[in-house]
């Protein structure tokens, strides 16, 4: 069998599990969740094993001390996915819902009611717990699943979905075996040929760094949400309570740094720029957070600050538009929310973006006019985020405008379809 | 400026002018649209020289009467497009509306607020009405458009969308001006090199056959909502009311055959197959319509039937895949529901499909698992329609399960937002 011959058997496959997964009750769903759950527990010598294979060939083929790390499965981390998979166990069924309802003056009575999307596509990097969080979402909500995770994660991958495929069949005699598939190898073509398979794969979701995500979309002929960057701002308002946005700024910045949801640039209405930025300034080193600033704010920080400044360079153009992922922060002084909504607009991601203030009029501007998946207003980016958002579990969050937006959870990974129900309704 | 400085100039431009359109109140949209409206009545002889530079080109270049008719545009057309304008006026403006609300723990407020999508590139065969169909629900729902008809409506495309454009801003001095443009040019690269621009498009939809759809689809970058086409199903179950069945199945064949619900293959239980086929088969014919029948309902009907069958052919496999549009139904007798939705899921286009029973137990099963984006019990299949849903109007009938699915009115052009409203909330 040839690569193109593998990935479409492997996509047909997916496609008659997912029509079999549809019919599955939520009660048989959540059984088959909490069976492998306990399978992943017991099985978690022979993940172990299979992940020492992958830790060894990723050592030889020079992974990041870091990279390994990621990579690493250990009796915690095997608990931690047993214990996503009885989180998900206990959501409710995103299947099933009444979501509009309406007669027609004909008596044709309408339904739109959610429905399973299909046959979703899950690409990813190294961690692979992402393999349990992933499968299981998609399986709460009667997706079948194809996940291509990393090359160097490829046994621990396939023992992980393997487990929990025979939890599932003991669970349940008519199981669909096909419900989770990992793509059996590493070869790269599969990728592409897998996103042509229209007919039979509904969705593609990619998680990971910028240059992976649009690799995929751009082979994609099915379609994809992304999840590109987050280049989150918080905006201090001219009327903002300086205090809370020292508070909010902070936060956003340094209480982990690395995540998507991180401030990348801090916006200073000019009218509060020489109060507010020494203060911030200051908090902001402390943390050891390297500043890259426009040339107003870096003459205010420069001036005012009573500590040293080595951290304090000039911001380029192209910062703005750079997710650090890092101790580095952006600040650039605006003219007014209009001006700090148009920089948003012109250099952010569409993520996670905060003004703070006390003026009603600035923020419900700032909450229309920004166009990001989520919008604050005297809180935290940081919030952005399934679990924060009361979603239960997260398999990632959109920066796309097509199907899901923000932080997409179980209701996300849904379609729908309309009933007509009728007794011999014809159209005149 | 050569084409891909044009098309980046078009896309550029639709995303400003979506920033401004989504600042519009539902008010000033719609004094917008009735302005629009009389405007097209009130240039409707420019609008039919402009058709006429068209209808001359389409006829030296050997369009058929058929399509040439479709170019056409009248002083009927012309009102129509106006009531069109009007109608879409009259409906609810579907941004701003809170689709879920909730306050966290940390009594941090989530709202999901529906906003416009941004700027939605509309691709579309001869018809030039549809260029102020679209741009009017486009308009209503906050989007920005750039149209891309036929070749052969170039000139009639470009002065419909300026006679709306010139209405819009006499009604309203902060009107965006490129809130509706027009492709300029007839080339063929325009297509790809505008739906490359993920920066500044949205959405694309394409309207028209499906090779206009594969290949939009094809080259897309940005999303694509896609109606390929409607091979549609009835289905008359064991327990059916036969009488029903006979009105449902003529109506969803010959009503307007022409049309994408309209049904092209009836599938009959077998254990009805012998009573119900003549009777049915006897009425198809009156209508002229050709049938392709599996063996066994050709037997059954050939025997059967008192009137001639010439037009009695058999099915090729073949024939289950296709979208006649036309007077040719396919007739199978399938043994039971479960093959009746087998065939449905395996053969249709996933777009409308009705089964007729008494049996609830039948209906059931067949509304819950074909997978199509409109399924009917004991209708007809010709309700699938933004109309008959009470819509309002449409802009199409999505096959796709990303996004809409089904009939798109006002609502399905639109995305969402989150908002997080808070008073000093910081992640822990």
């Amino acid at each position: 069998m040839n690569l193109t011959e593998q990935m479409t058997q492997l996509a047909k496959q997916a496609k008659a599990a997912s029509r079999e997964l549809a019919k599955l009750t939520t009660a048989e769903k959540n059984a088959c969740l909490l069976a492998m759950a306990t399978a992943l527990e017991q099985n978690a010598d022979t993940i172990k094993q299979a992940n020492a294979l992958d830790m060894e060939f990723g050592a030889k083929h020079g992974l990041s001390a870091a990279m390994l790390d990621r990579l690493k499965l250990d009796d915690k981390r095997i608990s931690g996915m047993a214990r996503g998979l009885r989180e998900v166990a206990a959501l409710p069924d995103p299947v099933g819902k009444v979501l509009d309802e309406r007669v027609r003056p004909n008596g044709l009575k309408l339904q739109k009611i959610s429905t399973p999307i299909g046959v979703v596509v899950i690409i990813y990097e190294s961690r692979p717990n992402v393999t349990a969080d992933a499968a299981s979402l998609c399986f709460k909500s009667g997706n079948a699943t194809i996940l291509r995770g990393g090359k160097e994660a490829l046994n621990s991958n396939l023992l992980i979905a393997q487990t929990m495929i025979d939890a599932g069949k003991k669970t349940l005699a008519h199981f669909p075996e096909h419900a989770i598939q990992v793509v059996p190898t590493t070869d790269r073509e599969a990728v592409p040929i897998l996103l042509s398979l229209t007919q039979y794969v509904d969705l593609c979701m990619p998680r990971g760094g910028e240059s992976l995500i649009r690799a995929v979309a751009d082979c994609s002929k099915v379609p994809v949400i992304k999840h590109y960057k987050g280049v989150c701002h918080v905006f201090v308002d001219a009327d903002a309570d300086l205090k809370m946005a020292e508070e909010i700024a902070l936060n956003a910045k340094v209480q982990r740094p690395a995540v998507c949801n991180a401030m990348e640039t801090l916006l200073v209405d000019k009218t509060v720029a020489e109060k507010f930025l020494p203060v911030i300034g200051e908090k902001i080193f402390e943390k050891h957070v390297e500043i890259r600033a426009d040339d107003l704010s870096r003459e205010i920080l420069s001036s005012k600050l009573s500590i040293g400044n080595s951290k304090l360079k000039p911001v380029a153009e192209q910062d703005y538009f750079t997710e650090y992922g890092d101790y580095i922060l952006n600040v650039r002084v605006v003219d007014g929310v209009q001006a700090a909504i148009d920089h948003i607009n012109f250099y952010g991601s569409a993520h996670s973006d905060s003004i703070v203030t006390r003026n009603e009029v600035h923020a419900k501007k700032f909450l229309a006019e920004v166009d990001s998946a989520t919008v604050y207003w005297n809180a935290s980016t940081r919030f952005t985020d399934g679990g924060e958002f009361g979603m239960g579990a997260e398999i990632g969050i959109s920066t796309d405008k097509i199907g899901a937006r923000g932080p997409m959870g179980l209701e996300e990974l849904t379609s729908y379809k309309w009933l007509g129900i009728g007794n011999g309704q014809i159209r005149a």
